[in-house]
């Protein structure tokens, strides 16, 4: 602040604007510190109050983030930001050739624009399933391109990033792996568009920032998916973070879905949540469709069955509009 | 499970339900043990499954809630789960005679039932401003009745409930409050409907018991309020629980509403995140709205000047049905 | 910084105080932020350096705390922060006279300094047993004098404070009302010394200024109890904080005491972690011992039986000396 | 339980060996479950309880861990469960030739038995340095063999792995990879001991887990280190989880050191914690240390300086046995 300004007039205009701010006291002057849950304002609004002698503030760190800012991403025909929700759905695990394929009719059925299916599946024991490898990535393309869907699925490994780069539209980072940098550069490498899962554990900017790492490796995009966090309630098998939802898209607009089925685990409180996840501000909703849950090799409990999907494309097609 | 039952057949005849669960072995059977993250299920559903010799289930603890379910609940007029989200604004503080009622007209003018506004302040600091008690009182009682308005305010003190609860509608207990089990007792026992914050620790389940505490010892209602809970990001002031409300609204089936201002404390999230409470199965909200939040005695970084709180009133009324 | 000051040379020294730093930009300079989990440091240390211009901080907003901090508090002839740690041992509730008796002659036998146990329990559930009262009061303050011993006990109402007050040497303001002001400042009036757990979802900055509230009203002394809070890990109670207990003992220099029951919850874990409680700097444990714990009205599982309480002081008498 | 039983006096007795029990009712009888936060049981102590009619449990899923359980794990000569705590010290990163033997030789000095230091570091900006790779890690293996140490250090990526298990003793897979089991299985495969560290967001039983799926990939020996988790307060970088430590220690008998450098990112913590952390049965610590923690290129800040690591050595010598 400048010399001799009043500090609590100037917290006051500050509060106007939306910022929270804390009194710090000089051998020679008065500073207010921008607290961090603070709004996202011009800093020229700030300059320009009386009193204000010098703003400082954190450079940026994410130039790949700041150049996607804002901009619509299209990955085969469907475009994340463009005002419509993009659905991308299907089931946990690519069990079988006809599995994979009902899947797809299924969710093509009902306009989604991509076929979800997990070819390599990151288990908590060693001793589960891990999923059909390369077979079922064969077993994926087939099938989208039957129904004309993107196909988005999960690496794993170093070692399969140029198998899954070749058959998928956009290239699955899991939670488990947000912060596995070797795996985000080769997957940036290939230039494909990367999904990339928040961390269970892992705070907004350290998501945004792993964001930076496969841009800077060379991806085309990376599309941003809450899934829910860590938290001290068991009731849902996650928390879903929608403040990090609004925050990415209406503060740092940067293309975001969200993983309902996974963020809350429980069948019934999925429609509810992709709604609110829509009106929050997610461009799309990553969900598990599964012809017979109770036949699934994982998640079943959280698949939709296929008349839950089918009424839960009503319910946002008749619900909700973007805000 | 019965003896010889196959307990992987019947694993996932569950999951077909939407149940998670942990397969147990005894010296003479198998069992299997039910996820909290669970959907809420009809035990006959599970007890009619080939397989199933006996379901254990943890008996029901909160008899007055269970009344409660469902059930719409009027408040000076106002109808919470009656299908149009109930909106309750206002200052942080009432802080002074002028400023309540130049409030309350910014609200009432678009459409809130309720005024809200703190005459009894909890501050961290021993030494914060803590609002103007019987007086404040007072002033809000008559804004609002000016209004044709319903007040919402907090009692912090056993030795205020009485009086809290002969100007309003509906007793707010605050956060830091929600096990204060003596305060929930003084209160229930007013008969007044109560809203009742979540703590930001506190797990669902305890958060539904303390309204059984409040409805066991009189309490005519309890309304439930999302307010955010602690995590890790610093990006938002509190983490808002959207989970949280809809299992509350669509398992439990009971009143609830949100307050996107603490759970956000960003004044440019607070429209999105609005829009998404609703979506989500929220009853209505209590915003934060200020004639001038610049002069606010607290909390006026997260509160709406009247221009977005207009813009709040049109985004929700043309943006969403309630699902 | 100084006008030319090389930023990162000055970030680098500031490292080299234990601090972390973030750079921020101004139009006419740099600043250094100082980052919350910082090591303490002497201001002048950090004004000394080269390239430091001015060094703006926080005012302090505790000065009772301010006033208590590295004085030993000597409570019924036990002294917090002498040297020696002071157990307070005890029953979850004073179930009946003669239990009491028992379980006081029990932790006397094996050097406690005070009593503990519930005359007013804090219930989750409205309908589980809430503690015995006034009747309570008196066995746990007959059976203390009896060996000695002084009476910590829990006050739950502003209506029993008075009553508590009288025989209590030390009034327990327990986890759920952390931020119950209304009650803070009824035990601070009385003049007492207060025990203050902290609440499973406060910050170490919102518990201290718990206890400034407590003093500020006119309380002799607060001892600070760490008692876990809350986290994702459903294999302890809760989460023990022990960074938290060497935080308030030698960064804030308060009196500060564990209570690994709560903590853990776990009988099997509670040596370990009260050796652990006490190297880390904690003046005193908080124990639940119970003469039969399978006959115990509330918390058997993690209460002591007398064999596992007298191998607890051994290991704390052999094994370890304060740090 | 069986026909006719008292499930209160069997809960009872339940809790009388430190079980928490909820109580289950079925069509034809009551069930006792058992809660996570239990202490561990002998099932034939539950079997032989009157009442109890059969017992079940989760199967084991760690074989390899049951395996390792209770053995004492000997790597270069020092042994993890052997009575003494190892000290694996030095630098954050290995910066240089020169900085490595200067750390390594203040390490030995005082008894540690491995070095540490970054050869590969994982870097939550891309803009930030990442390591000298190949060359560092000639630098620690000189280094260290020079002073007579261990090397641990940690590796990033599948395809260093081989290089990296030929330098190191202990490969250290770092906290953000803790569910990368790409690589766990990569360092598993070679057959060398690995150091896991705990996920910030990773129950304990995720992280048992991990450290099974390199055991069964073929690793000699698994050793756990805990680092801290995220948590809501700021005045630690993380929160450090002793209660997990006492867990994998005292009841799944595993080797298990702590890294407070990490845990608490305070150099004024330090000490205290490392002597809490060996009190809660942490079988070593890894710390920083570096020459001049103003000169690191990285965590400067929490990095002890040679007198400091000197003072902790002697604190650890003699304040402290282990329990």
């Amino acid at each position: 602040l400048s010399q001799g300004a009043d500090a609590e007039r100037v917290a006051g205009a500050l509060a106007g604007l939306g910022l929270w701010t804390r009194r710090l006291v000089g051998a020679h002057g008065v500073a207010l510190a921008i607290r961090e849950h603070s709004a996202a304002v011009d800093i020229s609004r700030i300059e320009s109050l009386p009193g204000v002698d010098q703003v400082f503030r954190a450079e940026p760190r994410c130039e790949r983030l700041a150049a996607q800012a804002g901009r619509p991403v299209e990955i085969s025909g469907a475009v994340f930001g463009g005002g419509d929700p993009v659905l991308l759905a299907g089931p946990c695990s690519a069990e079988s050739k006809a599995q994979v394929r009902e899947a797809a009719a299924v969710v093509a059925a009902r306009g989604a624009r991509f076929l979800r299916g997990g070819a390599y599946k990151p288990r908590t024991s060693p001793y589960a399933f891990r999923g059909h490898g390369r077979q079922a990535l064969t077993w994926l393309r087939d099938a989208a391109d039957a129904e004309g869907l993107g196909v988005v699925t999960e690496v794993l490994s170093e070692g399969d990033v140029q198998a899954v780069a070749e058959v998928a539209d956009l290239v699955q980072i899991g939670s488990r792996n947000m912060q596995n940098y070797a795996l985000l550069a080769a997957v940036g490498r290939t230039g494909r568009p990367a999904l990339l899962k928040r961390g269970a554990g892992a705070t907004t900017d350290a998501w945004l920032l792993a964001g930076e790492h496969i841009l800077a490796a060379g991806a085309e995009a990376v599309i941003f998916c809450e899934r829910g966090i860590r938290s001290f309630d068991s009731r849902t098998r996650n928390l879903l973070d929608l403040g990090a939802v609004a925050l990415l898209k209406h503060v740092h607009r940067q293309p975001v879905v969200v993983d309902p089925s996974h963020a809350v685990g429980r069948r019934d409180l999925i429609q509810p949540l992709s709604c609110a996840a829509i009106a929050a501000g997610a461009d799309g909703l990553l969900l598990e469709v599964h012809p017979r849950p109770c036949e699934a090799m994982s998640d079943g409990p959280q698949a939709l069955p296929p008349h839950m999907w089918e009424d839960l494309v009503d319910a946002l097609g008749l619900g909700l509009v973007k805000v």
